[in-house]
């Protein structure tokens, strides 16, 4: 394994040098992550269809684990259990919109992954970023557990678990755990564990703070040890069920799947689910006696346990919904956690939006009015009153607002505006809107995916280490 | 499917164009062999280890349910459940004597591939061709079920269900069912079906056929039908047991295997089998009940079933011995079908020779003595007699002999010690001779794959196509 120890320390290296200035140190946290041993355990996956384009090249690189969709080039990295989703990049031609530019794309965009280390990590979507719309970069950065690349290229970045950047280019940047930035463009900056950050410069300005105290009984991690907390415990206590989906060539699943819908053949569905039309259901979900009512979705690490989802819900990536009743139009951010008990169901209003990295963790019944906007900690019902307010009034706000932990500057309509056009883009490309032959998304087109599966060398100084692999139309 | 049917009708015409002087139309029987609709069903899968070259390149191709390792590139070409076993090819450097010529190997040698249609074919070992060094291709071919294509670059070529090609360049060929060819070089000929020819020019000329009539209750082709027989059924009857071997990602074999071993996990091992130290069992062999003593080995498409294999015995492609007691150093050719049964064994002493394609199906017990020379169709001790002969009076051959169907002229030692060299030579490829440390073969090489698999595009019109994919080390 010399090779792969090798490669290791020159990613950890590099992304030091990266981030001097901020004098953060990468190597405990990374060093305790994850053992070499397990990078060669498991099979590497792509998908290939003739709905998504079809590039990838890996070379020098672990892929453990990894599933790889669409336009994905990997070099000297380690992939561990990651999701490589390049089914939503832009296309040669396509026109580019970003403020008063019309910019044409010149070629087909790919996801360039080079020198990184993810840890069961989400990558999706597109860049953002009009500098650079031919490449989505993830280059000299180290991603930790269930953190999500969102359209976000980066550079010299270190993400905590459960960090997410959203539609953000992110240079030399720490974003320490369970924190969320959807920003624009940001350099040079340590994000503190349980900040969840939405700019739109001359907009809006959103912050909120998690209380680090709570927040580290769900998440926590110290220079010692891999990350711990009930998040972990949560998706550690399931991991068996998704052992059996990996273990299989082809696998049946015992839910019925309407033929507008798709369920991906490595998701876990337990009974009772039903799936309705047009929903999408990600590799990596895991669905537990649940309704998912017409063009619902739950993506790649979504855990959605004893709940129903009305219809067109957005469930983001990571997002988890327990013993919860969801009505339609309800969207859940990146990694939410929102958990009901079976004495004390969550109850969510139609057209709410849940804030991304919001926790709300009850022990007693708790009912979300429909139409309201909600982030934070919530654990009761007074909690609720100082994180959410309903959409509509957010709308009005032109100047400000501080509630508790969180911070708003800017034109409130815009936000909400934003937020609702994103949503409906999600739904859309999803295919939440299909009508039976147009508006095809990723739930019609996901039905029709074979799968390949790749090991590394099993021995020898490049054990670990997968072979240089190059796959074209 | 349109491209994948374009791609077989193309393979189609041009095998025929190669076959216009011998009057041969091989849409017949390449249209009855394997409905397309089959071929979207199984993955490919192809093997890494340090212990083996590495580089494929698959371009244009269906590859269903084929198993690759070394260096293979196949290219406008449809395979079907077929073995490429790259493993034993020359290297860069190696030189390659041949009469009075000492050639070098100026570069790693490789299989290639090209238009041809091959059907549960075996290809292995290396080109012997003087002329073509570091080429062996497989052009312009359909092989049918079975066929063993070892060592024998192939241009423009038909072979039928258990035919074999053995270290001899064929060009524009048919070599119908179950005959054997190992003459060198060969052109513009048409083989009978259950001919065994070998040949070495100046040396020696050895031709057996087999009576058709009986021939045809174990193998039998029509242009209206599928092959046909009693090798097509017993092979059909134990397909289940495979099929569990390929559904599963990782398998655990419940048969010990001694560390100088090698138990491929895409075989089938049935209890109870004993497998002895330096024994190879490759991909798609089969064994039941048996044992395998020291340096045995079942190479792919073989099955043992209630046998013992004293040790040091090969069991060469696609051989099948059943109810059956072989001695020490025992050699089975090629696609031989060896039957006992339980109330009258088949015994074979020691340092006996089975031609390839012999076919000894008895219904009470048959002995055959140490140190024999046996061929052909053998079901009682009387066909014993007339289709053996004792090995050393045989090399006491200096002009010819002629034995029922069979014709001998030439050098009786020449010929006898060519099959010693042959089987110590394969006995020291597959590791029979490892003493710990030194002489490792392929079972001990083979201890360290690890397997990938491929699958086509499920829709659209490249339905059926493998997209480009190259792996190199």
């Amino acid at each position: 394994m010399k090779e792969l120890e090798n490669l290791y320390d020159r990613i950890i290296q590099r992304v030091n040098i990266n981030l001097r200035e901020l004098e953060f140190e990468v190597n405990p946290y990374a060093q305790n992550a994850i053992p070499l041993g397990q990078m060669i355990k498991f099979y590497a996956f792509f998908g290939i269809s003739p709905h998504h384009p079809l590039s990838f090249q890996f070379k020098h690189s672990n892929l453990a684990g990894s599933y790889f969709l669409g336009h994905c080039n990997v070099i000297n990295s380690l992939l561990y259990k990651s999701d490589i989703r390049g089914d939503e990049l832009k296309k040669k031609g396509d026109l580019f919109q970003y403020q008063c530019f019309e910019i044409p794309v010149n070629r087909d965009e790919e996801i360039n992954i080079t020198d990184s280390l993810l840890i069961k990590t989400l990558v999706h979507n597109f860049s953002h970023d009009p500098e650079t719309l031919e490449e989505f970069f993830i280059k000299d950065t180290i991603s930790m557990n269930y953190a999500n690349i969102h359209g976000s290229p980066s550079d010299g970045c270190f993400l905590g678990p459960f960090a997410t950047a959203d539609l953000t280019t992110i240079r030399d940047c720490v974003i320490r755990r369970f924190a969320y930035v959807q920003a624009g463009e940001v350099s040079h900056l340590d994000i503190a564990a349980g900040t969840v950050w939405v700019r739109n410069p001359g907009e809006f300005n959103f912050i909120y703070q998690h209380p680090v105290d709570e927040l580290n009984d769900y998440i926590f991690i110290s220079p010692t040890a891999p990350p711990q907390g009930l998040f972990i415990d949560f998706v550690e206590d399931r991991k068996e069920a998704f052992q059996r989906v990996f273990d299989v060539v082809n696998i049946e699943h015992s839910t019925s799947v309407p033929t507008s819908a798709s369920l991906d053949r490595y998701a876990v569905v337990k009974p009772t689910t039903t799936i309705g039309e047009n929903v999408l259901v990600s590799q990596r979900a895991y669905l537990q006696n649940s309704y998912l009512g017409k063009g619902a979705n739950a993506q790649e690490n979504c855990y959605i346990i004893n709940s129903q989802l009305e219809g067109f819900n957005v469930t983001a990536h990571g997002a988890k919904i327990i013993e919860a009743d969801l009505g339609t139009n309800v969207f859940v951010g990146f990694n939410s956690f929102l958990r009901g008990c079976p004495d004390g169901r969550l109850t969510i209003g139609k057209d709410s939006i849940i804030m991304p990295h919001t926790i709300i963790d009850v022990k007693e019944s708790l009912t979300i009015p429909p139409g309201q906007l909600v982030w934070g900690m919530i654990k009761d019902d007074e909690d609720l009153a100082n994180h959410s307010i309903p959409i509509e009034k957010f709308s009005g706000i032109t100047s400000g607002i501080s509630m508790g932990n969180m911070y708003f500057e800017g034109n409130g309509a815009s936000f909400v505006t934003a937020f609702k056009d994103r949503i409906h883009h999600i739904l859309e490309a999803n295919g939440a809107f299909f009508n039976g032959s147009e508006k095809k998304g990723h739930a019609q087109k996901n039905q029709y995916i074979s799968f390949n599966t790749l090991q590394p060398y099993p021995e020898g100084h490049k054990k670990g280490l997968y072979p240089t692999i190059v796959i074209k139309p």
